[in-house]
């Protein structure tokens, strides 16, 4: 299936009006892309992760990004707690499983988040998502192992197994809630040469999730952001321009994105 | 009021002669374009905040740089050492408010902080300020939220309460000690869009301060390259870059920046 | 001496081939450019700290980086955990001694864990090289100090003293197992300038070394693919560009680097 027009030029007007606060409770190592993005894409991000504090923090915030990229238990219990006050707040939780299946601890602690807090939206590639679920499976570091399923049906089985919508990453993108999918055929090979890509569309999807009047146009507005934006910068490079200027003309990409060019340019299916 | 254009020349110069190392405890979002910014100007930046080094450290460098963006225990305690050994050492102490308001966690370690070391120099944005000194407002998140006070006049009263230089970051810059005050009319909307450039706006007035001959003069300096630098960037900016290039040719522009340069395009008053 | 071309072109052809997964354990400052620039080169950076998670990444590595960068307790016990299991799978473990010599806590803990695990190659500047075999000199912050000895001298005793291969960065880098000894004509003083390039030069090596069939020629390739990106990075510059586009076309360099560029432009002697 597809999502209306209607609905990808509400989204980018209201980021223009509201300014969504997107907290963000995410790894060290690209933590600075994230709130750049963020702000790109018309929120405002907040880092705090304090545990005296998060509380007081989400509460304020219209959308909240979990990210396990360089998890430890004092970021876990911040989690946590942040978790249960956007729940309370009824704010969107996008879940960023980063390297689960990789190790016991991050597999065991992803699986506590999941039956602790309820989590809206979970973002991964293909191989984090099917170790959530429990498929055997083999995550290498924070790349994507090979994997059995086609990404749409562990993406299905996996939205009803955790009761949320399911954004995988991967060359072609599948966002479902279980019973709607979308499927993005955007992209490019470079984007999996940079880090953060994928932290960074949690933060996407967050920030659209922030003003949608449903969540799974959000996740998949700001999925096909990222997906389009890389194929676009790709496009852009010159002869002798490497990934330094790849990511930067990413983000300007996704900076100057709107409801025009991401309709233009983003293929649904 | 205006610096002379001595007190820029000389700074700049010394800047060349010296490299002051400016010992920075701040947040993992921006740390390293504090880092990167504190080369441009011309200094050596150096992040080191385990408690048992701090005092060590410290003690060699020219200038400090605290900064509450992810404020925690444990950061606190080397904040408080490190300050106090600066303080002992004479050297600039810049403390950069992050978020202050928006919790009563940072809210309160803010003032512990101001109770037990003597701060230099704050910089923040007006509702950082304005709770500072225990005014009505509320930040939202990080970003600066609705004051009543013109800044001139907040900068002013923060000046005399707290006791030091004032350094808010907005449409015009306001710059104090209570009884001199400049104000800074450059800048661009732009900087408003990239994370981080009022943490690098500190690393600057940290790194101006530690050679100049008085700390209000460094603080002028610090604070105006960066309006001026954004300035300069944004007009710089061809069709279809976007927020990526504008951070690029921010970093261009301060490290190529001049006595002669920042003399020509800031418009003090 | 030189490495020969046969094993430069080995190094570029297996990193096309492998992918090879180097586990860092780094500081917060530079760890978006050493996950970057480990890709840039061919690898997979995973940046996993957590202690009850370390050794189970480890051993799914083919290389590990240790970075002293921003070191306290919790990161020092994951590392000793993670090298003893890279020890025991057999990898190379770089060592990067940032700051040693700077403060009495940094310098401690260096020698613990050179004494505790096995240490494969030790990238550093000359202060930091001198500090570790405890030569008399002071290293001021995260910049090379003045050190008596040549380069050369220093390397090769510190290779004798600490047992394993030595790379220090400089003027002119040397590379050197004791025995064997390469030095490296090229650079730039912009690398000086812009946060992270020693860093991200360990990450370099880990990855290189990683495909290697012996360390040494790793170290040497990582070693030079770093002062060759700088020396041509800078001669791309155009007018009025500076240290932010020094870095995206650094990262460019890096990126589309390959033996034949490596043999044509590095200065082995």
């Amino acid at each position: 299936m597809t999502i209306s027009s209607e609905a990808v030029e509400r989204v980018f007007q209201q980021l223009k009006e509201q300014t969504p606060l997107i907290h963000h409770l995410t790894n060290t190592v690209t933590i600075n892309d994230c709130a750049n993005v963020t702000l790109a894409m018309g929120g405002s991000p907040v880092m705090a992760t304090q545990l005296l504090e998060v509380e007081e923090m989400a509460m304020m915030a219209e959308g909240l990004v979990i990210n396990f990229g360089t998890i430890n238990d004092a970021m876990f219990a911040a989690m946590i707690k942040a978790g249960q006050t956007a729940n309370q707040k009824g704010i969107p939780v996008v879940f960023d499983p980063v390297g689960v299946g990789a190790t016991t601890y991050r597999t065991n602690k992803a699986k506590e988040l999941i039956r602790t807090i309820k989590v809206s939206i979970i973002r991964g590639n293909a191989s984090e998502i099917s170790a959530l679920i429990g498929k055997n499976t083999k995550t290498r570091g924070v790349d994507a192992g090979a994997i059995e399923m086609a990404p749409e049906v562990l993406a299905q089985e996996a939205a009803e197994v955790l009761n949320c919508l399911i954004v995988i990453s991967g060359k072609e993108d599948v966002i479902t809630d279980g019973r709607q999918l979308v499927v993005i055929d955007n992209g490019d090979y470079l984007l999996t040469k940079v880090t953060g890509t994928g932290c960074m569309t949690a933060s996407l999807v967050a920030t659209a999730a922030a003003v949608s009047e449903n969540w799974f146009d959000g996740a998949v507005i700001g999925m096909a952001t990222m997906s389009l934006a890389g194929e676009i910068a790709a496009k852009r490079l010159h002869a002798g321009e490497g990934l330094g200027s790849f990511r930067v003309k990413l983000m300007d990409t996704i900076s100057t994105m709107n409801a025009a060019t991401w309709l233009d340019g983003v293929r649904q299916k």
